[in-house]
């Protein structure tokens, strides 16, 4: 087998698999070479991968070491992907009167839910999370995405217990963009005390419906670790909860009903994306 | 720049973009290079994707020619994926009486939904399907990522109408598992008439919910052109609906309460995956 072909197969493997540790063993018995082959190998396709922005390839040595690759989305391609979503927000008809957008073909279009996952995906990737959480719907596909990138479950609390979810938790809550009372709900099995959860929700006005969520965490012993949200609202700045990072500002006017823009966040705007990440071994 | 550098950020860049079209020029262009080199490199690319078994590389050639990745998960793969799936499926702790079984964590679990998400994206590769359909929430993850290796958009079809959709199309529908009348609903700007659509769902059990579906297309001068289910229950033959395309067979004990086994799909059980495939061009 030629080395071309070989390295080509690897990064398929890593890449189909994101944030899975092979052991260099994997691939020396999988195309019958030495491990020292491998390991040239891995060299070749880590620097590539560093050049072209969507990932990286970690190897660890030692007897748990192995080859990883993570979705790591440079900053460049981080602001192009939010300049793609950020144009189909500002529609013009996409306003529906009363502050509300029109904003499911949005977050159920695969690319775009895919863009704003891989962004997230590098900045919670040394967050230690252990699930990605979000709640019923219109979240969904970018929770998927991104638990995808970073290999870990995804956990979706519907608004109504169902016979299917066995016995249940439920939560009330006050959200303010619909007004009135919500509810929340999750299997009692779905969530193992000591979770570290990374939500992820597509909208947020003045984080009730994240604030309830954290509530819900609290009723399984699990906590937050990081929050992730597609497009908040600025108009309401007393927001219920506390560090959030948001990938697109939306500016209501003044009397909350129309749109009066919709901005990037700052931090990538003006830094591309920053993240404190461990140093590599 | 050294050719295995640039088949690794080619290879790269077609699979973070699977079924879209680039062309040659494209990555001339990138890499500054001649298009007959890329059209060399694209010939080892193809063929060490095609001996990987989890996509193919098909070219082109022509005005309105390119390259493009499709993600085509061969009959082994799809065969070790659904045995994990049936593993799953079978753990005695699921069974939660009256032939309810507790699969949230097996339809939300990213690398299963992924993983059947391939299977279909391969089985309905040559359906000429404009869009991927859906009805919330338990089939969402596998709708997304079928959705995305299609290239397609997801439309998500809603069981309440919210202020958030604008004037939306509601209807009601029999189901069967839930023995009562159900609403769907979806928002007139969801769909363009003439739109054929992939129906992707979690579970079917009479058929009643991928019926209903199909009942809100016709009202927005929609079809079908394909409809698979990650599980379908065997017990009731009486399904409302017609062709489908199961990954997984349930079949329920004879009160239907309990579950007496879980069983692949024949087709991919006996013969992997076979697909009419259009010859390659």
């Amino acid at each position: 087998m030629k080395r071309t072909d070989r390295i080509c197969r690897i990064l398929q493997i890593l890449m189909e698999n994101p944030n899975r540790v092979f052991p260099l063993g994997y691939f020396a018995a999988l195309f019958d070479c030495a491990k020292s082959s491998v390991s040239q190998d891995m060299k070749t396709i880590r620097e590539s991968v560093a050049e072209g922005g969507y990932g990286r390839v970690t190897i660890a040595t030692g007897a748990r070491g192995g080859v990883r690759y993570m979705p790591h989305i440079s900053g460049e391609k981080a602001q192009e992907t939010l300049r793609e979503i950020q144009r189909k927000f500002l529609e013009t008809d996409r306003v529906l009167g009363s502050g509300f957008l029109y904003t499911s073909d949005i977050m159920f279009d695969p690319g775009i839910a895919r863009g704003a996952a891989g962004i997230f995906a590098r900045r919670f990737a040394e967050s230690e999370a252990t699930c990605v959480v979000t709640v019923e719907t219109k979240g969904i596909a970018i929770a998927a995405f991104t638990a995808e990138l970073l290999h870990l479950p995804l956990i979706v609390l519907r608004r109504e217990s169902k016979i299917s979810e066995g016995s249940t938790v439920s939560i009330n809550y006050f959200s303010g963009s619909a007004d009135r009372i919500q509810k929340m709900s999750l299997a009692k099995r779905a969530l193992q005390p000591g979770a570290k959860a990374l939500i992820i929700d597509d909208f947020m006005r003045g984080g009730g419906s994240i604030k309830g969520i954290q509530d819900m965490l609290g009723e399984f012993d699990a906590h937050t670790v990081g929050i992730g949200v597609m497009i908040v609202a600025e108009s309401d700045h007393r927001k219920k909860i506390g560090d959030y990072f948001p990938l697109l500002l939306l500016d209501l006017d003044e009397k909350g009903e129309g749109v009066a823009g919709v901005r990037l966040n700052p931090e990538i705007e003006n830094n591309g994306l920053q993240v404190e990440s461990q140093p590599e071994k």
